[in-house]
């Protein structure tokens, strides 16, 4: 394999997907059971081997693999970190790009055909899940995980795990939910103000337990948002 | 080059660095004169190909790439992003993952002897360098730039870039001249208080313009701590 123009054998090089989402029981992150060796019928997280004969870039191998395995196709999508080493895959030595995907409640449906491995959502607790993982998958997660709770200090991120229309009482929930703690609701919502990221859709309300709550949506291209301080 | 134990052709592997300085002139990148094609003769960012028989994992090839063109050991090193196309290397689909050093003015000194390719301090003006770049390098210099100016504005980061004795004056030119604008000097020292990571030297005073000035370090497994809201 080796030659002037490829003097080094190169590693494995594939993409792993984190997609999260957040539903009445809390944080669920997507896994899939392997079909093939190695770690063949164990779980790990959505993935494939990059397809230089497809893959135009890292984030169209990373949109392929998820629109593959749930059907979605534009949700929210970051670059997590890159895991590369010698011993991760006993194949060889292999590089995984991870990426973080967060999608909507409502978009959780799996389309149900084309898949003949199991796919499945499972819940996340104290930063792992319930299953043991192939390769150092329990890492990527752990570390999709300590990111999004970071970034939720200090952003709009959020509102991608949400339908295109909630109230301001169901956004706060989301962000309580992943930093498992109250958040005092007047500086929530002061704090909502001043970033002015969310706009009242007209005519639409919520009926709650006691009076109507008037429906938000996202501003125009204000989705991921930094904040200048933490929540 | 396809058999079942190797589904697909693998890109080309890489790692390159943004290795951070800051002097007088202000921000430093190193870069380096590439000695073979690709791009011969032209300048580059440090980096080389992951060698899979010596490099343990991503981390030990970048640590490798940095001893090899600066001959430092232990810097601030932190993955950045990482880089992957069918097109940004004309050999090939290829990924380099990306990080970033900062290094002390007093270790800029390189190596003089075992370097064949030329090596050269060169400065940074509106998150650019003075000369064109091969591959993608000039986005990777932005994509480093831009980290280093966020993350400054809510860490204690920039202490990598002075030597391990300073006054809390230089301390704070280091962070004003990457962020590019006065930081008012009493809530200045107030959030450095706050944070707790330098201690003063005992007995080791600067001799200023007026009064000598306490020479300071950073406390032990400091150096790298987020604050809770911006400067």
């Amino acid at each position: 394999m080796t030659n002037p123009q490829m003097p080094y054998p190169r590693p494995i090089a594939t993409v792993d997907l984190v997609i999260v989402a957040l539903t009445e029981a809390g944080l669920e992150v997507l896994l899939t059971r392997r079909d093939i060796e190695p770690y063949a019928g164990e779980w790990a997280l959505p993935g494939g081997w990059i397809h230089i004969d497809k893959d135009i870039d890292l984030e169209a191998a990373a949109c392929r693999v998820l629109r593959e395995k749930t059907g979605v196709e534009t949700p929210y999508l970051e670059q997590l970190e890159t895991f590369g080493s010698a011993g991760r895959d006993p194949r060889g030595w292999s590089i995984s790009v991870s990426y973080v995907s967060l999608i909507a409640t409502n978009q959780m449906r799996l389309p149900a055909a084309e898949h003949r491995t199991d796919v499945a959502w499972t819940a996340v607790t104290d930063d792992t899940v319930a299953v043991p993982l192939s390769f150092d998958h329990a890492k990527i997660v752990k570390s999709a995980l300590t990111r999004l709770r970071n970034k939720v200090e200090y952003s709009t991120l959020p509102v991608h795990l949400l339908p295109s229309g909630f109230t301001l009482t169901e956004l706060q929930a989301v962000y309580e939910r992943i930093l498992g703690r109250r958040i005092d609701k007047s500086a929530f919502r002061k704090r909502i103000a001043e970033v002015d990221f969310v706009e009242p859709v007209f005519g639409e309300m919520r009926r709650a337990s006691n009076r109507p709550a008037q429906i938000y949506r996202v501003k125009a291209g204000r989705s991921t948002i930094l904040f200048d301080r933490t929540l």
